[in-house]
């Protein structure tokens, strides 16, 4: 599956600003296969790009209509087929990461046949997964881990790419969620997978390497979350990594959707993560911690990344604020001193 | 879904008797609805019921044709739905816990319909599945795990259902696989349910019950298992038990698939077990260890029963050969000793 860019971003109507996580992260990171944005007036939200209609997305040269946005079951509302179908008259192909899927419309499905467009639902698993073996592979591989969802393990994932490429290293990145597959334009939706094969669909994301160059894998959900720890779980076998970089939100009290529960502190949370990551990879270890401080005034978010220092002994920083340059050097200094982990190790 | 009986059960041309666990399953915890079984001249294998063409398990007054056969991949070969044809032609409705569904072969779906008759796909999860919360839910509930995939825990959890019916306790068997869920009438195939949803999945089948009976939920995989342990992870969660057995067969040196992984020992496979089940369940505790000695001696059986107990201190017996009374005593006396959980705990 290759999404044909550039591409124009839907908002929608949309409220929440967490509800445009997608549109967002595509307007980061792909901003240059970005041409706008589409959105209703009512919608109070902007990824600080161009407000376009479909058609001037399409003679802006937008190849596809990106609904990266996240609704309350995920659900094709009847506004939401109403602008697809506007993107497809316009001439465009229509990507979607929600979990009803564009490709069950009828109607949807005949326009774009019609048009000779795509449809592309990006929480589709693709078919025939593997299952799991945990067989030892060569390749050095990294997994992003959180205290909860939506910490910041993709942002971190893709700024650790990015840090590693800057140094001259290589490194992919190995995309697990939606708004991830949309980024790096492949990938595999962990939560979508059938349970049998969640180990296996990562074993396949992120395969054997001998390059001496970096997978750098998305984490998902969190072992302390009681409805995604399963996820969460397949996911950190799957990786075999050779190390966890931890990820955190120090402004969330409790664990996403589910107020009467208390995030894990850093130390418990890596040490449960290290555990479980073991059986797979038994040298893996812990390389640094991600804090996400958007919350905090600068000199704040410098004092909780000493504290998360201090308290595990890891390079601590915030991605987007202060780069992961200390992560980094010490992925680079084992890299040094230890060589990449081959199948015969 | 409801499985009409009686049952004929079908082996086919299976030569490997681990491959018709589901047919043997019926015919033991069921067989008082069983009429028959159906295999080709060319299987060595029984289940001890009268062999019967399709013709006479129809006369013998069999309602469903049971695939109770797994195969690599879990394929419907040709001979199988030849066979599958053959039932519907003799007026039987067919039930199938292969991967592969029976309602995706046009040709069966087409002929059950000109028949009346209906085609069954047992490892069809529900449709709808919620989110898991984790939230303290009221009620008794025992969930059996492993140190391994196929080592007991359906037999277990079925042995300690009637020991527990046996001395006048409220129990029902929640059933997690193909062949509980044959056997129950009723279950969820969790290893079949997207990866976002298996916690969830366990929460509805075993919902708050306050009337200090127990659920007594089949375990799946092994936290141990590196292809299926976030199914085990996720099934924890969800099942917040009261209580857990552990169960193991002591002839079984490497984890079934991966010759070359040796078996977690039993006081490390009960601490993972219980640490990740406090997660939404505090207070659970380890009510006692069964084990499958079917390849023993009776005196060698009887040896590793006391090894076990005298390791864990808990109550160990093999369920098949030696009974339950001694773990369904551990959770009467605590039954007595503490209140059953209620939602506000």
């Amino acid at each position: 599956m290759t999404i044909p860019g550039p591409y124009l971003l839907y908002l929608g109507d949309t409220t929440d600003p967490a509800s445009i996580k997608t549109s967002r992260g595509l307007a980061v990171f792909r901003g240059d296969d970005c041409v706008g944005e589409y959105r209703h007036d009512g919608c109070p939200l902007t990824v600080g790009l161009p407000r376009l209609t479909m058609a001037e997305g399409a003679a802006a040269g937008a190849r596809t209509l990106v609904l990266g946005i996240a609704n309350p079951g995920g659900i094709m509302e009847p506004a939401l087929i109403a602008d697809a179908r506007a993107a497809l008259e316009a001439g465009m192909n229509v990507a979607s990461g929600l979990h009803q899927r564009l490709n069950h419309v009828p109607a949807l499905v005949a326009l774009a046949g019609d048009k000779g467009l795509a449809l592309f639902d990006v929480r589709d698993p693709p078919a025939d997964l593997p299952v799991g073996t945990g067989r030892p592979r060569a390749g050095r591989r990294l997994l992003t881990v959180g205290t909860d969802c939506s910490v910041g393990k993709m942002y971190a994932s893709l700024a650790l790419v990015a840090g590693l490429r800057a140094r001259g290293a290589r490194a992919e990145f190995r995309a697990t969620g939606q708004t991830g597959i949309l980024i790096a334009g492949s990938g595999v939706p962990v939560d979508a997978v059938v349970a049998d094969f969640i180990s296996g669909a990562i074993e396949q994301l992120a395969p054997a390497r001998d390059d001496d160059g970096w997978d750098v894998i998305e984490g998902q959900g969190s072992l302390f979350h009681p409805s995604f720890a399963g996820v969460s779980t397949g996911l950190l076998h799957g990786a075999q990594p050779e190390a966890l970089v931890l990820c955190h939100d120090p402004s969330r009290a409790a664990v996403r959707g589910l107020p009467e529960r208390r995030l894990p502190g850093l130390a418990e949370c890596l040490a449960a993560n290290l555990q479980v990551a073991r059986l797979t990879s038994p040298r893996v270890r812990a390389a640094g911690v991600c804090l996400n401080t958007s919350r905090f005034a600068e000199n704040e978010a410098l004092r909780l990344c000493r504290e998360a220092e201090q308290l595990l002994g890891l390079p601590c920083s915030d991605p987007h604020r202060f780069g992961v340059e200390a992560i980094v050097d010490d992925l680079l200094c084992h890299e040094r001193s230890a060589p990449a982990p081959t199948a015969s190790r």
